[in-house]
């Protein structure tokens, strides 16, 4: 395994008690962290916390030191229960009101008369932040130094990744090879195992799967390195040959 | 919000890169968090780290002195990724090595030359670990302090969390009451609030939906007292009465 300080890595910090409970299923790690594989960032932690001001300031204080990218999701909102911003403001040591590139966009959005208090919230952010465009509904997320913070509802989230491609300076894009085979973990672990000492910066994966009845393993082998991911590859393919094992998938 | 000490409280973490770069969604963080609240136990965070022994024993002495109850998913299955088990040996300074109860488990259920040295490898465990049964595929899973260690594989998580419930002393079961309005969340966040700033102890969360063309707002309260949930609730009720705002469930 590379080590993390070389990699240009990420951390995703859920913020939301719904997700915690498990009221709610997260949709936006697996949507962001695909996003950002493909941008050459590699997301190696996720964090959800709770909507208490103290646990927002302490995770990113702690994680925006150990990770080059830290994007939070939820607490944009109009409501009682959104601190993202005002939270962030205090872990950088901003002042937190009304940022007039975002007020003037709500103002512009909302008919005369319904930019009432509420919506008026959502234009107050931390000093100075970077805004982040919102094709949706108009409420802008923010940047401030390595932190980018993006709405909870997974479409409004999705909708403003688009604007933010020329923001992250990723480095290669993370390419991926699985490979499904016919067989249970166990009898390949140890062939798996001298593959992956042979090229120990080379991540490689090995999944059980049970599907329609079926048992099978997906081996998933990741590095920026296409050519690395080929020649590991074949060495597996060669354990699988000489074990008579089907593919399912991958060949 | 009561303060975090005063609860009793879990932490979950998913130890697996295939969590991380999004190939995989996980599922067990709303199941245990749901099977908890159940018992009484309110999850206050969750991590989703990768498979490197620094990061599993880092975390997992972090989060063990800060929660009553640390839930681990995945890495104890027979390959080389699987390294939670002897990761969490380090983390607590135990040997690591074949677990006499572990290992007749897995011998009796393996036919003979059926028990390879990758399917003993799921007896290594920490010395002294108290086993979790797994009436799905014997291997099991294992409690050391107050850090319980369970599969990742979801099917296999949950046939095992039977044998766990007389495990936990849970506190009051946390109960919740949600209210689904046809309404935005500005048009009711000031009445919100003032209703969260009566019933301090209590937690309301405030999250918008768009199902079917419609825009709606899910009002959820959370509290281990009823009467508490009813009081709140009937003072959200007055101003959505007054409001003249539809409610769409939860009457």
């Amino acid at each position: 395994m590379e080590k993390t300080s070389k990699k240009v890595n990420a951390a995703i910090i859920v913020i939301g008690n719904e997700i915690l409970s498990g009221r709610t299923q997260d949709q936006n790690v697996v949507y962001l962290s695909r996003w950002l594989n493909e941008l050459g960032v590699k997301v190696e932690e996720v964090r959800v916390i709770p909507d208490i001001e103290e646990s927002i300031i302490n995770t990113i204080n702690q994680v925006r030191k150990n990770f080059k990218y830290v994007f939070t999701t939820g607490g944009i909102g109009p409501t009682h229960d959104d601190i993202t911003s005002r939270s962030i403001s205090k872990a950088f040591n901003l002042s937190y009101g009304y940022h007039k590139e975002a007020y003037k966009i709500l103002e512009n959005y909302y008919n005369s008369g319904a930019f009432n208090d509420a919506r008026k919230k959502m234009a107050m952010l931390p000093d100075k932040a970077l805004l982040i465009f919102n094709p949706s509904s108009a409420a802008p997320g923010f940047i401030v130094e390595n932190v980018f913070c993006l709405p909870g509802v997974p479409s409004i989230l999705k909708s403003m990744l688009g604007g933010l491609n020329n923001k992250i300076l990723g480095g290669k894009k993370i390419l991926s090879k699985t490979i499904s085979l016919s067989t249970i973990e166990s009898d390949i672990s140890s062939s798996l195992e001298k593959v992956q000492n042979e090229f120990k910066d080379i991540e490689i994966g090995s999944y059980p799967f049970f599907k329609q009845g079926k048992v099978g393993v997906s081996i998933v082998i990741r590095s920026t390195e296409e050519n690395k991911i080929k020649v590991c590859y074949n060495k597996i393919k060669n354990f699988i040959k000489e074990k008579k094992i089907k593919i399912i998938e991958g060949e």
